[in-house]
């Protein structure tokens, strides 16, 4: 599975009996919710995703770009409400939960490393180990007997086209591989990595938008749009009964999990009629990049345009082929706490040399790349994720949102993600798991 | 009922037997209260009034000027902690919930009205109608069954004297006159209205302020009678028993529910003994103002002014007649959330002619009026109405004040609101009703 | 008993039988505590101690400088909670509850002392007896049946060596001299008087890290230590099983209840080894100021040095004798609310004329310790301080902590402190009783 070959892929996935049939059944499931929400005033049918208000926990997240961690200079970060303190110490990474054993001091706030492969704390010299997070040895008490012991969490981390990835689970991590994007390790391909950036919105409400079929009216508005005079869609409409035939599922292999769409399989509108009310004229509203075109010039504009697709990966990552021009990307929306989204972008070209893969990496990329997509297009995105947080954090919005048959995707996706996480991230998890806390008078009985 | 003519109105109201019987009995129970704060501990006699942290439902309530909202250019204004988007298009003004039914996106943050009498938010091109909130079309689904169903709350919008009004309520509003303090509408005066400012306290604790016969003491440190050196009195004292006889009630007729006091009804009080303890001497004490003045003096003084009279009307708009000089003036106290309220201050002038209208409304009125009374007199109410919040939000202030004699008028008003209130405002109704929530749990024994 | 004949009190405390049978079993129950934590997972010995969030009631606590406290000029100050309005009048001081009985109102925010003895709120001129906080009069309502009844809490205020202290408890309070630390009232020490400062720490972490013996590596990053290149040990080991007669214990007598170490009695450790894992090489770490020289020298070094005693001090000062040279200090980490303490550091040094000692209490001290020692050396602890408060406050952390052998000392502190307590301070004592609150329902039912 890569997306740098999408039409095998494509073939692969609807090929597959198996695979309509899932399809077929998660959609209609959704399309039932969407279409009669007074049924389900006391549940939903993505129970699990709506508990995921902190991630799912059981799988690697992109946490720091590789440029960021250098040697002699450990960072840290906080993913599904863990901190972490990532090190770098020579050609070896480790992660560990940045907190001691003792009183839960921050290593971060004054780190040292003061041997190959341990991190001391500042406070009263604890020493673990950076690899399975023991106590190593204590400074200021030698003979100790906690030496050896287990110690604070060690994180598995790992590096690949320039980012550093952690895995966020219980027990032994499955392989990376599994649960990067496809495409993501294709040689040929050079990715320039934008700062990350954080956006005030949960998660989901982050991700949703990435694969939103109604979402793209919003980039009307975005300043690389409004400079180009480039016509934006208002979204797209599946037609009934056949919302699933737009995506491909992937619920088996190798791969990671996750499904994609192609553009060019819906239908696109860039006019819409509001009726007029009590006997007055309806109004006619034309996209404001399509002022100026007829439907076939529009038409034939983007039958010109290679495919786009967009592919949405769990745990929380989008991959998008063939925009701009013939870029790939991958936009992860990794859960920082509850309201909190850290943003992985990365924009991928197929470079024929080392040379093209240096200038694009560098000040190519930012200038070709980073600067109008990210910047001057992404920016409605992030503008519309934190555009609704208040409602899902406040106003009960995941039991009260209103859904129209577009959403049916949405909903496709929740579905998909709640039959298929191998686990959700609670606080509980995250913080760490404390002594039970009782009361001095339940204490006293227990003397 | 005017408040131009007061003494024709003192004498309907006062004259009235079954008037005065309402106001002793007012006074009567809350002096009780009042004297006898023990037997009290369970319940105060305004319940209503204590629950009602968010305002009163069922009015109308200023909202914004009219010249802060032009054609083109939507505003969001939160009045009773709801959200509204006020939005002019030519001679018609709308206000609605501002809040997309879809997924809660906020029109203000992109406001979008694409055709005459419709919002369309930025995020998903859902299209209501601004008279009544129902969904007129979805720009990209355009066969959507949606159409035409019910949507957003729409609130009824009226514009007087160069304020805008909302009716915050359920059901068929009531004419807006009924809810507009007395002699508001007079055609010959003109009103200066000052720039709507926001204070951090609760808006009973605003509303009160401006009807405490005992509040008067705190002007001694305003800026206007610090430069002028006016004597302010420490507040005034009605003869025991006689409380009621200060106050007029409104609680009948066409007009709002209100009542009034004429200032020459009390005694006023410049001076007082703090009595010494253990044989020493007592201190007399004199405000500011009246030093170097005797008792005679200021009597003159006070009695060559035209009466003040000041009056409390529902929901949240005190009036002032003859104050300074012989402009009257409004001041509500619009409750914002919990602990805001937004106070809409204006200050009228008779004024004979159109070009004395004119100039009262822009210079004149800022220089005569708004800087003197509202920046250098005002200011102090702010300061008293702040500082009482933190005890009244944070440490059960309700339910732990002590009052004492003077605040037999607080009382009364408390009662009577709570006597007469259409409603009270709840968070729930605020910000809408949201489906049942319940844990995962719950939902799958419910399958 | 005194600090600054050191060695008397030692023999003093440490010759009593009883003391050093006290300490063994302070230090017994506490080092079982350490040594298997997995038993103690329902309750702590020292749980009167985790409930004394805001600090211990019944004591008295400085609470603010001499010289910051002048006449006509009240003060407010916030401790353990309580918010207090100091006032100075001529050569009295007073201490009242900073909060109108009347209507909540701040007193601070106005003051207005408008007679010898009495504070009159700014409001509606209630005015309340300094000295007993009972009602004097009301300006505005001179006949008040209220005058002379109970009114506002007044505190005990005692003013010793440039600081103010206030009594915050119930009932008579005791003599002051039995709750301030030994030495501090002898006559030929003369103190500095740093400005008081906010840590962003619960009292109990502030107070625990003075007296904690494996701290000391937090020193080698103060600016002090740095410039100077002095070697600052990794903290100390006392020898398993006599972990007691590190200490002195103060349990009875005229005096503070409290303790004392001597630095002498213990071992430090100015390097470690980090044993290499799996084959590889040991890491020997030299702490910073120690390299270059042998132990033999680091041990010449110490031992020329006068012997530094530390002592602890209920309600929560610790006293340091012989630091740096022959200049003795106090530091009171002072409950400000549940996060925040408030730091008030003095240096004492002994001078032989007025002259020195004005010198000292001025310009002198400020360079020679002031600087120096708060600002280049204390700065570390408060960097320790603040850096386990999140542990504390958000994620358990008294439960949670897990202890090694030098904490012994910090657990004998709280188990000492948990025996001897005269009572502890809750929210609810610290803003006041209020009366019952009751919903609207219940109200009604009791009509």
């Amino acid at each position: 599975v890569t997306i740098t070959e999408p039409q095998k892929d494509l073939d692969v996935a609807t090929g597959a009996e198996g695979a309509i049939e899932i399809e077929r059944e998660l959609a209609d499931q959704t399309r039932d919710y969407v279409e009669r929400p007074e049924r389900d005033l006391r549940r939903r049918p993505w129970q699990t995703y709506i508990d995921a208000e902190l991630g799912m926990r059981g799988y690697w997240y992109p946490v720091a770009r590789s440029k960021d961690l250098v040697d002699g200079s450990p960072q840290p970060v906080k993913v599904l409400g863990e901190e972490i303190l990532l090190v770098r110490k020579g050609d070896k990474l480790y992660g560990v939960e940045d907190r001691c054993l003792h009183r839960g001091a921050r290593f971060s706030a004054r780190p040292l490393s003061l041997s190959e492969d341990t991190i001391t704390c500042w406070y009263h010299t604890w020493t673990y180990d950076l690899e399975d997070g023991r106590i190593r040895c204590i400074l200021n008490d030698p003979d100790s007997n906690l030496a050896g012991k287990p110690g604070i969490r060690a994180y598995a981390i790992e590096e690949r086209r320039g980012l550093i990835f952690a895995y966020i689970g219980d027990g032994e991590p499955p392989a990376l591989e599994g649960d990067l994007p496809p495409g993501l390790l294709d040689e040929d391909v050079t990715y320039h990595i934008a700062e990350l950036r954080m956006i005030g919105a949960n998660w989901r409400l982050a991700l949703e938008n990435s694969f939103d079929p109604g979402h793209h009216f919003i980039h009307n508005w975005s300043p690389l749009v409004i400079e180009s005079g480039f016509p934006i869609t208002f979204g797209y409409v599946a037609k009934k009964g056949e919302e699933h035939m737009m995506v491909d599922y992937h619920v088996e292999g190798p791969g990671p999990l996750g499904f994609t769409r192609t553009t060019k399989e819906g239908e696109y509108l860039f006019e819409a009629t509001i009726p007029g009310k009590d006997g007055k004229p309806d109004t006619l509203y034309k996209a404001p990049g399509a002022v100026g075109r007829t439907n076939e010039e529009l038409d034939a504009l983007f039958q010109g345009m290679p495919p786009i697709r967009i592919g949405i990966w769990m745990p929380c990552v989008n991959s998008i082929e063939n925009f701009p021009g013939t870029l790939t990307g991958y936009e992860w929306l990794v859960p920082v706490d509850e309201n909190t989204t850290m943003c992985v972008t990365i924009g991928g070209k197929r470079c024929a040399t080392p040379e093209e893969s240096e200038a694009w990496k560098g000040e190519q990329g930012h200038i070709e790349w980073k600067v109008p997509v990210v910047d001057k297009f992404i920016v409605d995105d992030d503008f519309a994720r934190v555009g609704v947080q208040k409602f899902y954090e406040d106003e009960d919005g995941w039991y009260r949102e209103r859904m129209y048959r577009p959403d049916i995707e949405i909903t496709m996706l929740r579905k998909f993600f709640a039959n298929n996480a191998r686990g959700i991230q609670t606080r509980e998890k995250a913080v760490g798991s404390s002594r039970r806390r009782v009361s001095s008078e339940t204490a006293s009985e227990n003397k």
